[in-house]
């Protein structure tokens, strides 16, 4: 039995709560967090407070709460003998004081309210300062998790990166498409079809075998009509960076 | 039974050859293509040829050529009775002569050398001048696929448009995620789940609605840590305009 305080109410608390909560082997202590709305949400099913300086004895501490408030939430921790952990993508295992037995857990996944997830498939990138408090934290991810990894500090600042690529980023491109869609009275569901298979097309090739289109193929013309069609300058800028940026990486001349 | 002439011999070409030579009420009478590497994949299969002259009589000729060629290909069949299509998302229906009859059948979807596709969820956009040969041109494309759909020549550009940003650009986010990872030591198989996610969201969010991330939110702390971490100044310049970009779409002041 491995026992934890939640510390956070947050999108992230909240999805490790779900899933904690239905683990025998896991007993979820208490869940802390300021905002009275959400500590609501826990009244009838554990310990919930937002007194931080309620904090009882767990063997696992979980700090999930936006990245500028981890140090300050640590303070209510200082005399405790359980492993102190964060669960953020960016910041660094020393963001945690470092007389504490410290670590990080941070599950690779965007949340987003009402979305339950299967966290199975979730990557949980662990560090710890100690290996006995690796084995205790690869313990908690594997009960949840068949994705559990050891990535240092260095290495997850640039995962989180890459996210934003992979996530942020992409999302935002289905999101301009959806835009011009819906300025041009065509269904978004159309797209849907090569938006999976975007996707299901890297899982067997690189992205970069996987790449097709006018800036693949230097096609000016084509590339040319598309600016034209567009009507926002904000787009025409991110057709020309990014066709731009295509080009230079299969290294075809400007 | 509809009789078909494919002129041409790329991507698209041969997956629509794969595709109706399963088909028993599609009978493909002839391939005819310049590239003679690429009619031998024909040979046995069927009448292929080099020679444009010897285009035969059949029901529908589908030029599957790069937009540059479609007019010249046309040229071969200015005395058919048939039905002349091409397959080209960005070329109006305009570009086949008008004295034919003539028609657009625009698949959209990524097309890959070897990667097998399945044309039933492969969403096809047909336009014909009059609407008889809209029936015929329906019948054929139903047939492959159960995602039918009419879009004029207008409607069709934007389209080809928002596969742009919904495939083409979306992969080159994932390519950056991926040079990153290499860079890095770290297996691209991390960033895997989360790419998926990505995608099953928006079969039941918006793209606006499932934006997240620093730019979403407006964290600007990490954001200019993600700039400072990148060492391509093209890949800061894209993190720039994107997270420009997210944040005008959500309103906020930079």
């Amino acid at each position: 039995m491995i026992s934890i305080s939640i510390l956070g109410t947050g999108n992230v608390a909240k999805h490790l709560w779900d899933t904690f909560s239905k683990h025998k082997e896991i007993k979820v202590n208490q869940v802390i967090g300021r905002n009275l709305d959400a500590i609501a949400y826990y009244r009838n099913k554990t310990k919930a407070s937002s007194d931080f300086k309620s904090i009882t004895d767990s063997d696992i501490y979980i700090i999930a709460v936006s990245d500028d408030a981890i140090s300050t939430v640590s303070q209510f921790l200082k005399d405790k003998k359980g492993l102190v952990i964060h669960t953020s993508g960016s910041a660094p295992l020393n963001e945690l004081p470092s007389n504490l037995r410290t670590g990080v857990f941070y599950p690779l996944q965007t949340f987003t309210k009402g979305q339950p997830i299967d966290f199975k498939e979730v990557p949980i990138c662990l560090e710890t300062k100690v290996e006995a408090d690796g084995q205790l934290l690869h313990k908690l991810a594997s009960l949840i998790s068949n994705r559990v990894y050891f990535v240092d500090s260095e290495q997850r600042k640039k995962l989180h990166l890459t996210a934003v690529f992979a996530n942020n980023f992409s999302n935002h491109m289905f999101h301009i498409a959806h835009e011009i869609c819906e300025k041009s009275n065509l269904s978004f569901d159309i797209l849907k079809p090569l938006i999976s298979k975007t996707v299901k097309k890297i899982e067997t090739l690189s992205p970069y075998e996987s790449q097709t289109g006018p800036a693949r193929r230097t096609d000016k013309g084509t590339m040319q009509k598309h600016i034209d069609l567009l009507k926002e300058e904000n787009h025409k800028e991110i057709y020309r960076l990014l066709s731009r940026s295509i080009q230079e990486t299969y290294g075809k001349e400007l």
